[in-house]
């Protein structure tokens, strides 16, 4: 089916009501969930907001949080997010963030006790809107096997850095820090093919090109693959997402972290609260003029864009290019959604008395 | 040859005092490279020492510089390093960064005008001895292609990030964004050795084994090695270290960053001045109190130690753990130096007229 973005955010935007968020937290939530649809990652978009209804049914995430500064100086704070969604405790701590640099240059917030957070790039564009580098990290699910383990201990851990340009769109570098995110098995899983090899490993760190490894004990392996190929690498950069998320707010960390799922219980023995993100934004102008920055930053693009290429028919893709491309798309042509997320939706309508979806 | 490192250090700070370096510099320097040399990073060490002095022979290494502040804000500051030897000029900028974050929480400085660093982890271990959290990357001159490429466009950009823990040592994640360092080819060169696939590709962008690709137009491949298997996100982190490094500085960027080897001239029309890096140091009491930070970190750090792991002879290593192995092992043993290096290091000592080196 396809949507048309507007009726698709205020549908969005009831559901959030309906559980018992503010309107200027259900405002914020859909629009962060929106972004995500508009800029085609499907897989963070409204295709998770049944999920997040059952965490709070669940008494995991709490609609009315009081998210606040727990700790701070001038260009630091630990936020905790009080168990709220991560849709808009992560926007509060970007904002504390470009409060603390417009006053000092930069800011850098922790967080703790949230929840699943959305897109990173939707918290690092906020900076870049004020003419300023953005850091969006946060810590996920355990579901990534360090190199040598056979155990998940780590999130797929992402890590955004989004730089404002001139001429061209924002640079957007978003990814996960596993070789493969979840999504992506997931489609291999409806089309019942295999994965390349590298992705996952079985229950007993074996090889596997099998896409449903995971249900059986296996893990996602971190980017990289194997040591070979650089998977320490990878696992290095999940540790650093999981340690400025986490070890430093007082959230859970590495296995602790609590499952994104509400048909799976957190661990018994938690090591803090929620899940945690780092949130960070500097601006552009405490190292050089604005303008310089970013003509140079065109120069650049143009000159990777333009580089030759070993496929003729393929050109080399600026980091967050796609995204816009998607989301110019979809602002006009509307989004599509799969059946099965239609049927979710429309579930949750029918329970909390919404308008149903209806396509374009 | 075994050389004990107090003679290596005097040996390097003579060199370094040859060519006219002031004395706080040459022992800055020699400090640098036989950190290097103890944790085991041969290739960072004193095996580069001929090198510079290659490129301060071209004028393209100042050996007095005046390296100051040019732009500068409470929290971020960009630093010129007036042509300088990076192993002077970053830990500059990394006292600029940790002054700042002793005063507001944070302190991030870009670097134009540089040259090679060193390793980025000595950089970054100055923060940590401060109990702050320490980020250095740099830009490197054009080895890599990003995804579809064919051609060299970055370079092995490493990022690290260092945390300091309570019992254990501290975390050092230190990590080329290339698939593999350069380095590890040179191995496989000398061994004649193939290396694995999706390490390099060759002139064309096809498929390669052959170790000295590089030679002969050939590119490394980003962290991933193909776009099915990640490369987009080492492309991405590598663009990142490279904007923060440079774009952000006024140093050269992408192609244009000067080749580290004397025999090849920088590009005719630089964008920028120098090779660029960027460092960082943030207050972990900025957060939450050192104690409760330190006390998780070690919990993190010993939940990943005993994980079960796929073979039973093998064990998940924190980063940093093998380099502080052979720090502690060669202090006491002596550093191992191959036959190239002393032979390099003794043209040296008679050119500067310098006591040759010793072997244990």
């Amino acid at each position: 089916m396809l949507v048309s973005p507007s009726s698709l955010r205020v549908f969005t935007e009831n559901i959030f009501l309906a559980i018992g968020c503010s309107s200027e937290h259900a405002t914020l939530a859909a629009d962060v969930l929106l972004r995500s649809d508009l800029r085609g990652i499907d897989s963070h978009g409204v295709a998770r907001l049944s999920g997040y209804v059952r965490l709070w049914e669940k008494n995991r995430i709490n609609a009315k949080p009081n998210i606040r500064i727990v700790h701070e100086t001038p260009t630091t704070a630990t936020v905790d997010g009080d168990a709220g969604l991560g849709l808009v405790v992560a926007p509060f701590a970007m904002q504390v963030a470009i409060k603390k640099a417009e006053l000092y240059g930069s800011g850098w917030v922790s967080v703790r006790n949230s929840n699943h957070f959305g897109i990173a790039g939707y918290h690092a564009l906020m900076a870049v809107e004020k003419d300023m580098i953005g850091f969006a990290m946060t810590n996920a699910s355990p579901l990534v096997a360090p190199t040598f383990s056979s155990e998940r201990l780590l999130g797929t851990n992402p890590m955004c850095y989004a730089f404002p340009a001139g001429q061209y769109p924002p640079v957007v570098v978003d990814l996960a820090t596993s070789a493969a995110a979840n999504g992506k098995l997931e489609i291999a899983q409806r089309l019942g093919k295999q994965v390349p090899e590298g992705w996952i490993q079985d229950k007993n760190g074996g090889y596997t090109t099998d896409p449903h490894a995971l249900k059986t004990g296996g893990a996602l392996l971190p980017l990289g693959g194997d040591r070979d190929h650089g998977s320490h690498k990878g696992f290095g950069l999940s540790a650093t997402v999981d340690i400025l998320s986490a070890v430093l707010s007082g959230a859970n960390y590495g296995p602790w972290v609590p499952p994104f799922v509400a048909f799976l219980d957190p661990p018994a023995n938690p090591v803090g609260q929620g899940i945690g993100h780092f949130l960070g934004a500097m601006r552009v102008d405490g190292f050089r003029p604005v303008d310089e920055f970013k003509s140079h930053l065109d120069n650049w693009i143009e000159r990777f864009k333009t580089s030759a290429t070993v496929d003729v028919s393929k050109k080399v893709i600026i980091p967050g290019e796609p995204e816009l491309e998607a989301e110019t798309h979809r602002a006009t042509h509307g989004i599509p959604l799969v059946d099965a997320v239609v049927t979710d939706l429309n579930i949750l309508a029918e329970r909390f008395g919404v308008d149903t979806l209806k396509g374009e």
